[in-house]
């Protein structure tokens, strides 16, 4: 028989490892613009914050609706990558708040070919933006589900500099 | 006693522990060129795919030594970094498909070099290649090995799309 | 009851989680320089350790102090982003050692901005600088702390590379 606490603890080390895997799934449903995983991963009443210079969505048929617009098909037509760093997770009971790095990514179209020994020859690539990640999740009946996703562009202004504080909240309050 | 289903739980978060470091120890063996690593994670028959465009290599022993070639010496002596996302792990039983995102980096040789306050000049560096990696797993007498690794260059066509919707499969069935 | 064997392989997992925290945990307090996760996360004699050409720090006071300074400051004003790879975790009972690649991004404050198709227009960001860090932890009766970190930067020497070879030596001893 397994006790209470043990139930616990392993509960709570399989809903980081799931966490883990719903943000590592984003970057895979955005550049192939696969709206069934949107859906699937927001709440019916979720919330995608892009900021004020780009346009959000909110329930989650309207987030997976975004991955269908013709800008976005044309921006993966064009080679978007996004890559996510290690996220830092902050788990309590039935909610978690994720605190990540977003690389948005796309080929260079023009400029100088470069050689790499090995590794071929390219006009690489450039980073078009660079997000910090608010992601407020919820666990449900059916595994852990976002409610709200906020972005904020890293470009020396306040608001980037507030979700990252997200994540240290536990030691700022002991300090 | 441990019973059945507790020891499989426990298990089955051990291996996907044990396959996050897998996929982290690939960076520090390709930019070191460490064959011994190539030859261990590999399996004998093991398969490195990296496309039509970039010589790949068949068994653990051929992987290895392609980390010795004149060329990858090159372009580990010129400054390669490999860096890896994270990674997505579907596991099932003693089977694994990872799916993640490389990128490849090298220093810019030219160009005017930059300075960021507290940390340092430098002439950067550029982004070579962005590719989709596919990473087939198989749970061996010495952990977990691969079977086959698939990369595929993110350039805006169907081929790094199908590695990454290999992540989404779950989802797309229950769509 | 929990056998003592299998207590010690859920901390060892708890362990492995906490560790993937700590090092998450770090660029967001790097980018908004947050002195006081800085000092909670060294050892009083921790060392960081930037190498000959950049000022580290001795000491969790001093490392959190080098956060405050003008020059860290003006960094972040500028939009400064630490972005951290998969690390490796060799976990050792109450020791470990993480080995992690690290960008840090700036963006580009001149230069024709490029558009992006539903991600707005940017001038985009350039990697800094791309590091191998390695960080020597020691499990404290307030959780996990860095005893030292060292970093160097990746240009085509030695010393980066020697970092690297420390997350394979479980392989090279075996090879």
């Amino acid at each position: 028989m397994v006790g209470e606490n043990l139930e616990q603890r392993i509960r709570a080390i399989e809903d980081r490892l799931e966490i883990y895997n719903l943000i590592a799934g984003h970057p895979p449903s955005a550049d192939t613009g696969a709206d069934y995983y949107a859906e699937a991963v927001y709440t019916e009443d979720g919330v995608f914050d892009r900021g004020a210079d780009l346009s959000g969505a909110t329930g989650n048929e309207a987030i997976a609706a975004s991955l269908k617009s013709p800008g976005h098909q044309a921006a993966i037509a064009g080679g978007l990558a996004h890559f996510t760093g290690l996220p830092h997770i902050a788990l309590d009971g039935d909610r978690a708040i994720v605190t990540s790095y977003l690389q948005i990514l796309a080929p260079h179209k023009s400029g100088e070919p470069i050689e790499v020994p090995n590794h071929g020859s390219s006009r690489g690539y450039h980073i078009h933006r660079v997000v910090t990640n608010r992601w407020e999740l919820a666990r449900t009946a059916s595994g852990w589900k976002i409610k709200r996703r906020t972005i904020r562009l890293v470009d020396g202004s306040q608001p980037s500099r507030d979700i990252l504080r997200g994540a240290l909240e536990a030691y700022a309050e002991r300090a």
